[in-house]
């Protein structure tokens, strides 16, 4: 019987700053678009949305940003998280690689998201603001800035998509518990979900329409701000924490990958593992290969255009180019909810299109299978989303025992499946089901980008 | 803003050794009785249902007891758990006390139940087992001997008390995930089930009669044993890692502790956090009050009887002197289904009786209402269980604020509710109510007594 190995870091490790890959980058991502004028946007635009530390730190170049101490000491409460090398996994796949996953279902709530709430939540506070309004699918992100929220005396509003308000309620407890108000949506609170609903009452939502009402009720008040659980700039970066931390634990382990792995629906926990170990590449360290796994069901980066799109149905968000199925798409109901975004980070997309990761998409049934797998062997259930990530590391374990090659593989496990225990019993009782999405309503979907002249 | 503080320790400071009370005991605990001779039981005895390591730690009086090398690497996975200073609570409290807690969430199934689990599964395994069999209430008990079986190589069974199999399907699919198997109890698979069953088909089942149909399938094969999660003199052993490692975190954080506070159901969380700084107390340490919080609604410390009793409602198991509130009695269905229990641990049971430990009872309102509380302010949501601990130590805490006068109190916060939201989501609902068990029914279940003549 072999064991699991644990790498932990002292406190002290801590990362003390953000790591910002847009220092690093050969080329700089597009800029971020007027919806009226199609101009590049300046960081007023962005006021009535954000405090200024948050959107200074959007568009910034400087390489690293000093984590303020209030978030530090949050951090602590469940940081240096674990780095496992999966020894039982591998000795059930028979495989001559390393697996190595690092594990951020030890948060209080369960997965990578507080990493971004906390330092959100926190700029906010000290910007005098008293409410934040954002939007949840699963409820990973609905959650957490919840449980933010109550540290720093915030109060939370989540705008839950439907379906997942109604048939995941034990997220949506969660919230409850911290102290926030969570609502449908579409909600008859805002004229975007008022327009939605006239239109289809039983509307199921979607991560795009409850983008619009959060922002939609933020930019009403000057004491409300909205915020955003992936996507940005300033998300993806907060959650660097992990592969720096990630880096410091391979150091521990004397090793270094070959292979990165993460799951992507916004694209901020593959971007927190990722960002790091690329920045050093960057900077003229060891190339690696960097896989980006994604649903088949909802395919932004293997099927999706890279064009300007809006971040949002009712079209209030400014135009980011991204890897995009288009606002208006609805991805089917499969349970990896965390995932289900029409967009992608624009920071991801770019990177593709620069060829420095790679992307591929599973259906769900694999994840799944590849989720059970690792559960057997190393003891934590993984959260349907992050089933993506196992499955792609397994996959590449097995690709090194085919070769008879010994590679080091890194993954993120960004969350545990505790709250997703329906998933699992629907899985086992044969009721899931690979979901595909529409390809005529994908192709309508793209063809209603907005049409954006772009600068040379 | 005060921020909750942690102390960790290195994996160099994982206990080598369980500590072992009876060592220590002032006057050692009645002996256990055959159930037909009413004669001090011996070893072979209990060898049809444990391996003779078990057995032997059972009746040890050895201080310390060695913490085999694959057991240690095993736990170093999730341990040593980390200790926090619950600041965020005290604040909220407004109280001079200082809050400690031990956090056993950390684990792979969110619980201190592996702490026995693991090593139970490898002495089971060492002796050549093939199998084991066990009950569990409301599941983090048979959820963590399906990750232990399944890291070393056992298959596992598990009779589920009926209620919970229908009402609380997360914990089951949690074990199916881990390959164990899962049967509602009472089953049609032993006669003590199929007794049950002839008499009330809808019978909803009990700790006591899952036991029953555990045992009855152990004994019947030879490369099948029994494993049981609490209760034991062995089971509470293993949980003493728990106290030693806190003995440790309070010496980083310079200070000891005026009260500990743990929650009681069979006793093993308790006795995990307690043991170490009772038996340090009685080789002439400092006194401490140890207080035991048990539900009102199955109050076997508080109003149960000091008798001899059968563990089991078919009356398969020895004789054991505990509280008890009498083997046939049925405790209503609150939702801390791992307090549940007709009887308490002998150790426990006899710590009382020579008042070195209080103990106390709650309604599940008023325990819930501090566990919500405490889930504001330090981010983790305990399980109903444990907010029974949470409950007695916010007492401890007011009770300072009260006076006037600070005192160091520490609390076993022993797994989270990530699986138990449904009952979050009825507190909040206003449907959960205060549960009382029936008097008649108590007074005949303590009057169905065994008559046992004791030794002078």
């Amino acid at each position: 019987m072999s064991e699991t190995i644990k790498y932990l870091l002292d406190e002290g490790q801590l990362p003390k700053s953000w790591y910002n890959i847009q220092a690093d980058l050969p080329k700089p991502a597009p800029p971020v678009l007027h919806p009226g004028t199609h101009q590049p946007i300046g960081p007023g635009d962005l006021a009535p949305l954000f405090p200024m530390e948050l959107i200074m730190q959007e568009v910034s170049t400087e390489r690293q940003i000093d984590i303020p101490e209030p978030v530090r000491k949050i951090y602590r409460q469940w940081r240096p998280s674990p780095l496992y090398r999966a020894r039982r996994l591998e000795a059930a796949l028979q495989t001559p690689a390393k697996i190595y996953y690092k594990y951020e279902g030890v948060s209080p709530t369960g997965s990578h998201k507080p990493n971004t709430a906390i330092p959100q939540a926190f700029y906010n506070r000290e910007a005098g603001i008293k409410r934040l309004v954002t939007e949840t699918g699963a409820g990973q992100w609905g959650s957490s800035l919840a449980f933010a929220g109550g540290v720093f005396g915030l109060e939370v509003q989540v705008f839950m998509v439907r379906v997942s308000y109604d048939q995941k309620p034990y997220r949506r407890a969660l919230m409850e518990t911290y102290g926030a108000s969570c609502i449908a949506s579409p909600s008859d609170q805002t004229q975007s979900g008022r327009a939605i609903l006239a239109q289809r009452a039983d509307h199921p939502g979607s991560l795009g329409i409850a983008i619009s009402e959060a922002v939609e009720i933020a930019a009403q008040r000057d004491d409300t701000k909205y915020s955003l659980g992936s996507v940005l700039n300033h998300v993806l970066m907060h959650q660097t924490v992990i592969g720096q931390e990630a880096m410091l634990q391979m150091e521990m382990a004397g090793d270094y990958p070959d292979v990165i792995v993460g799951c992507t629906g916004g694209g901020s926990n593959f971007a927190g593992i990722v960002f790091p170990f690329l920045g050093a590449q960057l900077r003229g360290g060891k190339k690696l290969r960097i896989v980006a796994v994604e649903p088949a069901a909802c395919p932004s980066l293997t099927r999706g255009k890279y064009a300007y799109d809006f971040g949002d149905t009712a079209h209030l968000t400014p135009l980011t180019k991204m890897h995009t199925l288009g606002s208006t798409f609805t991805p089917p109901g499969f349970h990896a909810g965390g995932l289900r975004y029409h967009g992608m980070a624009p920071l991801v997309s770019h990177l593709l299109q620069l060829d420095l990761i790679e992307a591929t998409a599973y259906h769900q049934i694999a994840c799944f299978d590849a989720g059970v797998q690792f559960a057997r062997a190393e003891g934590i259930v993984p959260a349907p989303e992050a089933n993506h990530a196992v499955k792609g590391a397994i996959v590449e374990a097995i690709r090194c025992r085919e070769e008879g090659k010994s590679r080091t593989i890194l993954f993120n496990l960004c969350g545990h499946g505790h709250f997703d225990m329906q998933a699992y019993i629907d899985y086992f009782a044969g009721k899931l089901k690979d979901l595909n999405y529409d390809e005529a309503e994908l192709a309508m979907a793209l063809a209603g980008l907005p049409s954006v002249k772009e600068a040379a």
